[in-house]
């Protein structure tokens, strides 16, 4: 799912945390898509473990979502209208797509000054 | 840099490797982007431990470049013309961004019917 009301860079803890690099391409079968999406991104909010994610849809979708640990992802992976949205997506909305599990071990950030604050937690990367 | 030369889902080892997720969101100063950004887009296939990128740009911009282990990402980063790009980015493009550095430890894939093949690296995630 590119969950779309998500258009902000996450505020993530310290690393470590996990991140799921979702990255697909659209079939052009949409049917019940977006009522989906609107679905699991309410009961996603309320998942235990649940850090955030970032969403961009183009050519390709590319959504990361953040995660305490790998438990949390695969409650979420095991979620029952997430199981149906993942059957669904194989089935119609998707022609292809890649997910990518990931341990973030750093992280910096940088805020210019349309932001109010500059922060880094690793700057040798 | 949101090198939107790379549409496509990237064709990435077996995990264990790394991705660097690069989101950000650009002001609306976009002198020079383009340019800058097809010289690294040509000078980063070039680079050791470059195994591919997955990019799009929306509302906010997700770029995520994929590499054989931290080495290869800190010479990226020191890389002459990408060092001017990021203090270019941090004066002028980007009114915020955020980077983070992750192992990938597992991931799968699926292909529909209208590409050719189906792997699963790991399909309990």
């Amino acid at each position: 799912m590119n969950l779309s009301t998500d258009t902000m860079i996450s505020s993530t803890p310290a690393p470590p945390y996990y991140a799921v690099i979702f990255t697909s391409i659209h079939s052009d079968q949409d049917a019940g898509y977006a009522k989906m999406n609107d679905l699991l991104s309410g009961i996603l909010r309320d998942q235990p473990g649940y850090l955030g994610m970032e969403s961009v849809s183009g050519e390709i979708g590319i959504t990361v979502s953040y995660w305490q640990n790998l438990d949390s992802i695969l409650a979420w992976k095991n979620q029952k209208d997430h199981q149906l949205a993942q059957n669904k997506g194989k089935q119609q909305w998707y022609d292809q797509y890649k997910v990518r599990i990931c341990k973030v071990e750093r992280d910096y950030s940088f805020e210019g000054v349309n932001h109010t604050r500059t922060t880094k937690n690793n700057p040798s990367f």
